[in-house]
C-alpha cells in the first residue's frame, strides 16, 4: 500500500491526531470540588492579582497555539483553514511526543492580515506561545512582525525560522566537513518566498560571506523590475557583487545551493559550475530540485534534501519542539536571534566529528534528544 | 485544610487541568511519513473538496471550544480573561471526564460583542462546537445569537441553557412529588440577569403556568420603569396576573421559588407565604438565598442548591457534558429546544419512582451514567 492511500487509512482510524485530557481526576465531591466549584474560585483570584500566577495555575506554561490561516499548506498551496486542520494536528502531535509541549490546532478563516493579528492577539492570553504554520508570504511577514509587537508571548513562523534553523544546523556541519570557512562561502538561495527570505537573512545573521537570492525572474540584485517589496530589501544585502542572469548564472563559482522552490529546477551541470566541494540543499517537496543521484553524478560533496528517505533530511522537527520548550521553560517573551542561533549549533553539535561525514551531517529526525538540547541552548538566553 | 488551600496546592500540583497528547505514535520514520509529510496531505486534499470530511479525519467532531471573555466568573464578577482560565480548565476536565468530549479552553481579550463574536466566528472552524461561559448579561444574549446566525455548528451559553435545562429537570421531578402539574404552577425566579432569564424561558418552553421575575427593582411586569431591554421583554410573557412589588410579594402563594441571585434574600416566612408544600431551589454560590434547615422551618416541602453538601444538587454538569456528546455524535448544527427538553427530561428520569424523594430529586454530580443519557435523548432530535 502506498503512502498516501495508508495515511487516508490512519486518518480515519486516529479520528483526529491530538486529544485533550483531563489532569484532575473527577470522581469524588472532593475533586469536583477542587478543580471545580467552589474551589477553582481561589486561583482565579490569585491569577487576578497577578496574571503571572497563569503559569503557575493553568497549562499556559506548557501550550502552543498553532495558527494557520490555510494559504501555504505544504506543496498544496492556498486549499483553506478547513482542509489545512490534518497538518496542524500533526504538528501538534509532534510537539508532544518530540518535546511534551501540549499544542492545540486553530484555523482562522480569513486572509486579512489586520483581522488575523486581531484575532490571534485576542486568544494570545491562553497561551504560553504561537506557532504560526503555513501561511503564505508576503503576508506572513507582517503577521509575525505585528504579534511580536502586541503579544508578550514568543511568536514563531515555523515555515520561516524554523527551516532556516535547521538550513544553518546543516550548513554549519557541511561547511565545517568540505574545510571551508563560513565567512568565506557563497551560498545561492532559489526561492524568494517566506522560507527563502527567512533562511537567507538568518544565515548572513550566521556569518557567510554572501547569498545569492533567486525566483522566477531570475537573480536578485538592486533596481530590478519584477522584485516584491520584501524581495527588494533582501537585494540590498545580497549578491555584493551585483550579479545578474538566472539561477544557471548565479549558481557558477557558488559553494551552497539552497532550494525551496520546485522539482527539477537543478541540473548536474550546474551543480559542476560550482566551487569545489558543492553543497547542495534541495528542499522542495516531495520531489527536490535535483535528485540526490543526480547532484552526486554534477560532483556534490553533499546533498541534503527534505526526503526521510535520502540521507542528510533537513526537517523542522529537529528544530520547533525544542525551539518551543526552550521558551516555555525559560519564560522567553520572544524568540530572539541569539536564540535561534544558539538552536542551529545545538543541532548542529548532535553530530560528533567523529560521526561527521557527507551522508550524515543532521541527526536524525526521530532522534528526541535533539529537541532537548535545543531547550537547553534557548533556555540558556533567558537571563 | 480547607478547600480554598486545598484547591491551591492542588492547581500548583496540576500545573494546569488540561493535556494534550497526540492518538499518533511518532516512533519511526514511517509514522512520521502518516502523521505529517507527505502523508497527511491526502486527508488535507479530501477535505478541501468536501469540508464535511473533517469530522472525519480530524479531531474536529468531538472537540468543544470553552471559551470566556472572563466578565461574570462564578461569583466573582469581572476578573478578567486571563484569571478566569482556572474555570474553563476545569470545564474542559468535567468534559473529558463525564463524556469523553474533547474540550480547549479560551480566552478572549476584549469586551465588544462584535470583536467577541467575530473572533469566535474566525477560529469556529477548528471546532465542532462552541460551549460560551461566563460571559455577563446583556451581553451574552448578543454574543449567544450571533455566533448561532453565523456558524454551524452547535453554540451554547451553558451559564444560561446549562442551568435552565437542570432546574427544569429538577422541576419535573419536585413538581412530581409534590403532586402538582407542571401547567398549574407559579414560579418565581429572583435574579434577571442571563442565568434568570434564560431558566424562566426554558422554564415556560417546559409548559409551567406561570412565572414571576424578581430583580433588585422588586417584581418586573409591564411597564416598570428599572428594566432593561431583555427584562422588559421578559415581563410581556410572565407575570399573567401583573402584580408588583418586592420578592416577598411575589412568592405569596408561588408554588416554586428559584434564586440565581444573592445570599439570605429570602426568610422563613417569606417560605411560609407560598402555597402548600413549597419548592425552594436556592442556587447563590457558596450561600444560597435561604439556607435549607432554614427553608424547613419555613415550611418547605423540597430544597435544592447549587452546594454539593445538602441534598438536591443543581449542577450544571449533569447537563453540558452530554449536550454536547450528544450533538457532536449526531453531528447537530445547532442545540435546539427540542434537545434541551429532552435533556431536561432525560436527566429527571435517571432518578426512578421508587428512588424519588423530598432529599432525591436529581441524580447524583458524579453520576457519569447520565451524561450517555443525556447524549441519547439529544441526539435522538436529529433526523
Amino acid at each position: 500500500m502506498d503512502v498516501k492511500q495508508k495515511a487516508v487509512e490512519m486518518h480515519e482510524k486516529w479520528q483526529g491526531k491530538i486529544e485533550v485530557i483531563s489532569r484532575a481526576k473527577i470522581e469524588t465531591k472532593e475533586d469536583l470540588s477542587l478543580a471545580y466549584t467552589p474551589g477553582v474560585a481561589e486561583p482565579c483570584k490569585l491569577i487576578e492579582k497577578d496574571p503571572d500566577l497563569s503559569y503557575k495555575y493553568t497549562r499556559r506554561g506548557n501550550l502552543v497555539a498553532v495558527i494557520t490561516d490555510g494559504t501555504a499548506v505544504l506543496g498544496l498551496g492556498d486549499i483553506g483553514p478547513l482542509a489545512a486542520m490534518p497538518v496542524m494536528e500533526g504538528k501538534c502531535a509532534l510537539f508532544k511526543e518530540f518535546a511534551d509541549v501540549d499544542a492545540i490546532p486553530l484555523c482562522v478563516n480569513s486572509k486579512d492580515v489586520d483581522e488575523i493579528v486581531r484575532t490571534i492577539e485576542l486568544i494570545g492570553l491562553s497561551f504560553g506561545g504561537i506557532n504560526l504554520e503555513d501561511i503564505a508570504a508576503p503576508r506572513c511577514f507582517e503577521i509575525d512582525r505585528k504579534l511580536k509587537e502586541r503579544l508578550n508571548i514568543p511568536v514563531f513562523h515555523d515555515d520561516q525560522h524554523g527551516t532556516a534553523i535547521v538550513v544553518a544546523a546543516a550548513m554549519i556541519n557541511a561547511v565545517k566537513l568540505a574545510g571551508k570557512k563560513l565567512e568565506d562561502i557563497t551560498v545561492v538561495v532559489n526561492g524568494a518566498g517566506a522560507a527563502g527570505i527567512a533562511i537567507t537573512k538568518f544565515l548572513l545573521k550566521l556569518g557567510i560571506g554572501d547569498a545569492i537570492m533567486c525566483d522566477i525572474g531570475g537573480i536578485l540584485y538592486e533596481g530590478a523590475d519584477f522584485m516584491n517589496d520584501a524581495q527588494a530589501e533582501m537585494a540590498k544585502i545580497t549578491n555584493k557583487n551585483n550579479k545578474k542572469g538566472t539561477l544557471k548564472d548565479a549558481m557558477v563559482g557558488a559553494d551552497v545551493f539552497v532550494g525551496v522552490s520546485r522539482p527539477g529546477l537543478v541540473t548536474p551541470e550546474m551543480v559542476g559550475s560550482m566551487a569545489e566541494k558543492p553543497i547542495i540543499f534541495a528542499m522542495a517537496n516531495p520531489v527536490p530540485e535535483i535528485m540526490p543521484d543526480e547532484a552526486k553524478q554534477g560532483g556534490a560533496y553533499i546533498v541534503g534534501t527534505g526526503r526521510s528517505d535520502f540521507p542528510n533530511q533537513i526537517n523542522n522537527v529537529l528544530a520547533f519542539p525544542g525551539i518551543f520548550k526552550g521558551a516555555l521553560q525559560a519564560r522567553a517573551t520572544d524568540i530572539t536571534d541569539e536564540m535561534q542561533l544558539k538552536a542551529a549549533y545545538a543541532i548542529a553539535s548532535m553530530v560528533t566529528d567523529e560521526e561527521l561525514n557527507p551522508e550524515y551531517i543532521l541527526p536524525d529526525a526521530l532522534n528526541k534528544q535533539v529537541a532537548l538540547r535545543v531547550a537547553e541552548a534557548v533556555a540558556s538566553c533567558v537571563k
